[in-house]
C-alpha cells in the first residue's frame, strides 16, 4: 500500500513530500483513504473536523470500538513514513486480523486524523484538537496559510461546512481505545536493537510564532546608521535559542521563517519566525520561550501541550503483547502526536513506534526497513486483537 | 497618471505594491504604457527583450533620439513612486513640450524598461541588462522564480518569445542620450532644500546568493548534539555582515530568504540567503563579501554592477538647466538603475532626482510631494527640449 502511495505530492527534485493538509496531494490521500476503507467493506464515516473513519462493525456511545490509525498529511519535504505508515499498517492489520478468523467483540476502526503536521496553518494536530475541544474552532477556522487564505476558506472550497468544526462528543464516545503505531523519530529501537517499541511519555511541547519589526528601506541608500532592520534582532534570537536550549537540557528550533518584504534589495520591515521547544520539563521550554522573547516585539503562543504520559496499564500490556517472549521497550519522545492529543482528553491512547535505522524524520531520508514494518503489522495485529477479546 | 496606476498591484493590507515582472499587475502596468502612448500618437515598439518604446518621431541609427522613461515594476511592498515616477513624468514631460509647441529637432522616446527590481527572478536591471548584453540570455532565461518556473517559461505564457531576447544593438542604436527622472531614494534633496538634483555616480553594489546547508530533521526527536542546522550559519553570517559593513564602511543587507523545507517542526536542510552589498569603494565590497562566504556551503554573484560615473559634460549640462538660477545639486547614490546599465554601456545617459521628504523607499511609505514631482516634470521637459533643440 505504501508504494501506491508512493508518488502522491513526491516532489520529483528532492524526493521529499508536498502533503499540506486540504491540498491537492492531500485530496488525493483522503480519496486513497476512502478506496481502501470502501474495498474492505467498512463504514466510513468524515466527522465535522475532517478526520476520517473506517470501521469494521458499527460502533455507538454503548458499544464503543478499538481504533487505530494515524495521518496522512506531511511536513514540507517530509518523508513517507510519517503519518502513512500508521494509516498503512492500521489496514494490513485489519487483513492480517481477517486471516485469522479473528471476530471482534468490540468495533475495529482505522481513523486517518486531518492536518497533524501543521505544515499549512501552522498548529499541529489540528484534526485531533478541535475533535476534542483542545483548541476552539473560531481561533482555528482564523488561522491563514502562506497565501493568505484561512483554514475557513480552504475548507469551504473543499467542499466542507466550518461552520460545523469543533468539539465533537459524539465522534469522541464511539473510541474505547486509539493505538497509534508511528516510525519512530530517534534511534532508541536501534539502540536497543528492536523492531518494535512502545510510547512511554510524549515531552511537553509548543510552537511559538515571534514578530520582529523594524522599517522597511532601500537596501542601497539607507545609511547602516538610519536602519531599523528586523533580520538582526531575529538572528540574535536564532543563535541565543541554540545556547539557551544547551544551558537548559531542551530543543529549540527555528524552522520556519517569513521575511516581508522579502526582496533582495529592501531592508525587511518584518522578519517572522516559528520558535518550536520541546523537553522533559515544561518549565525549562517556558523560560526557554521567556529569554528569547525579549528580542521580538511581539510573541504568540500558537499550540502548547503538556506532558502527555501514556496510561500505564494499557502502555505495560502492549509491550507485552507486541514484545514476544520480552517484553517491547519502553520509548519516550519529543514528538507530538494524535494519540498524545487524544490521551490528554481521558482516551485511554497508546503508541507503538517502529524502528528508523538513522533516527532522521521529517526529511526524505526518513526510513523503515520492510522487515521492520512488517514486524510492526504483526505487532499492531496482535495487539488489537487482544484489545477487541 | 499616478492614480490611475494607484490601485494595480496594490496590497490592501499593507498599501505596499506586489508588481512583479510578468505577473497580472505588470501586464496590466505595460497595457496602462501602451494607451497612454497610443492617446499621444506615439509609435510603440517592444524590443526582444521585452522593453517599451514610445516614440515621438521615427529614430533610426543614422537618426537617433533622445529617451526619457524609467520602470513600471516594483520590489515587494514597494512604493508608488519608484519606476512609476519616471515614466509618468516621461509622459507628462512630452505633453508640457506639445503645450510649449516645441518641436524636437530629434525623435524624443519614452522608455519602459522591463524587471528593473529583480524582485522575482533575483537579478535587477534584467530588461536593460539584457538590451546591453550585460546579462547573457542563457543565464537570465534559465532564472527561476518562488514557484520554480525559469523567465523562460514566464516569457513564453506572457506571449513573447523567449528565444529572441539578448543583446540588441539596432535598438541601442536608436538611442542618443538616456534620462531618467526618479524619485531619490535618501535625504540629499531634503538636506540641500531643492526639490530637483542630478545624480553624479552610482556606487558599484552587487547581489550575492549564499546556501547553508545542513541536514533535514524532526525539530522534536533530534538531539542538539546530533543536528546540522543551517540556521545558525546564516544567523551568525547575517550578525556578520553588518558589523563587517559598518567596519568597511560599505552597507550590505539581508533581504531575502528561503527555508527549506519550511515546516516549523522540521530543522532546515537548506537556507539560502541573498546579500545585497554595495558602497563607495568596491574593493570594500567584494572584501565584505569574502570574509562572510566562510560560513555558507555555496556563493554564487547574482550580480555586480561596477561604479558608473555619469558623463561630466552632459551632468552639468542636466544641472545647469534642470536648476533654474542656481545649477541643481549632484548626488551620489547606492541604488542601481536601468540608466546606470545604459551608461556602462556607453550610451550617454543621466538622471533627475525628486525630492523624498523622509528618504525612505522601496516601502509603502515613500513618497513624494505633488509639487516636487511637478517640479520635476517640468526639469525633466527643460532638459528634454534642450538636448533636443
Amino acid at each position: 500500500m505504501l508504494e501506491r502511495l508512493a508518488p502522491i505530492g513526491r516532489d520529483p527534485e528532492t524526493g521529499g513530500y508536498l502533503r499540506d493538509a486540504w491540498s491537492a496531494a492531500d485530496l488525493e490521500l483522503r480519496e486513497w483513504f476512502t478506496g481502501e476503507a470502501t474495498a474492505r467493506g467498512l463504514d466510513l464515516r468524515e466527522d465535522r473536523n475532517g478526520n476520517l473513519w473506517a470501521w469494521w462493525g458499527s460502533p455507538s456511545r454503548e458499544r464503543p470500538g478499538v481504533v487505530t490509525g494515524s495521518h496522512l498529511d506531511s511536513v514540507r519535504q517530509g518523508g513517507a513514513f510519517d503519518g502513512p505508515l500508521g494509516v498503512v499498517s492500521a489496514f494490513a492489520a485489519l487483513d492480517l486480523l481477517k486471516e485469522r478468523a479473528v471476530t471482534p467483540s468490540v468495533p475495529l476502526g482505522v481513523a486517518c486524523f486531518t492536518d497533524e503536521e501543521g505544515a499549512r496553518f501552522g498548529v499541529p494536530c489540528m484534526g485531533s484538537r478541535l475533535l476534542t475541544g483542545a483548541l476552539s474552532p473560531d481561533r482555528a477556522l482564523g488561522l491563514t496559510d502562506d497565501d493568505g487564505d484561512t483554514l475557513a476558506e480552504v475548507l469551504r472550497r473543499a467542499g466542507r461546512r466550518p461552520h460545523e468544526a469543533g468539539r465533537d462528543d459524539e465522534t469522541l464516545a464511539t473510541v474505547a481505545t486509539f493505538v497509534e503505531l508511528h516510525v519512530e523519530q530517534g534511534r532508541g529501537l536501534v539502540t536497543e536493537d528492536r523492531p518494535v517499541g512502545v510510547a512511554g511519555a510524549i515531552w511537553p511541547h509548543g510552537r511559538w510564532r515571534l514578530d520582529f519589526r523594524g522599517r522597511a528601506d532601500h537596501a542601497g541608500t539607507t545609511r547602516l546608521a538610519d536602519r531599523d532592520d528586523p533580520m538582526l534582532p531575529f538572528a540574535r534570537m536564532t543563535l541565543a535559542a541554540r545556547q539557551a536550549a544547551q544551558r537548559l537540557g531542551v530543543v529549540a528550533t527555528v524552522g520556519r521563517t517569513r521575511v516581508s518584504p522579502g526582496s533582495a534589495n529592501a531592508i525587511p520591515g518584518l522578519v517572522t519566525a516559528w520558535l518550536d521547544a520541546r523537553g522533559a520539563d515544561a518549565a525549562a521550554v517556558r523560560e526557554l520561550v521567556a529569554e528569547l522573547s525579549g528580542e521580538a516585539s511581539e510573541v504568540r503562543e500558537e499550540s502548547w501541550t503538556p506532558e502527555v504520559v501514556f496510561a500505564e496499564a494499557l502502555r505495560d500490556r502492549l509491550a507485552r503483547v507486541a514484545g514476544g517472549d520480552t517484553p517491547a521497550p519502553i520509548l519516550p519522545t519529543g514528538a507530538g502526536h494524535d494519540a498524545g492529543i487524544l490521551a490528554a482528553a481521558g482516551v485511554p491512547s497508546a503508541m507503538l513506534f517502529v524502528r528508523n535505522p538513522t533516527g532522521v524524520s521529517h526529511s526524505p531520508e526518513e526510513h523503515a526497513e520492510r522487515a521492520d514494518c512488517e514486524a510492526g503489522v504483526v505487532a499492531l495485529a496482535d495487539v488489537l486483537e487482544d484489545l477487541c477479546r
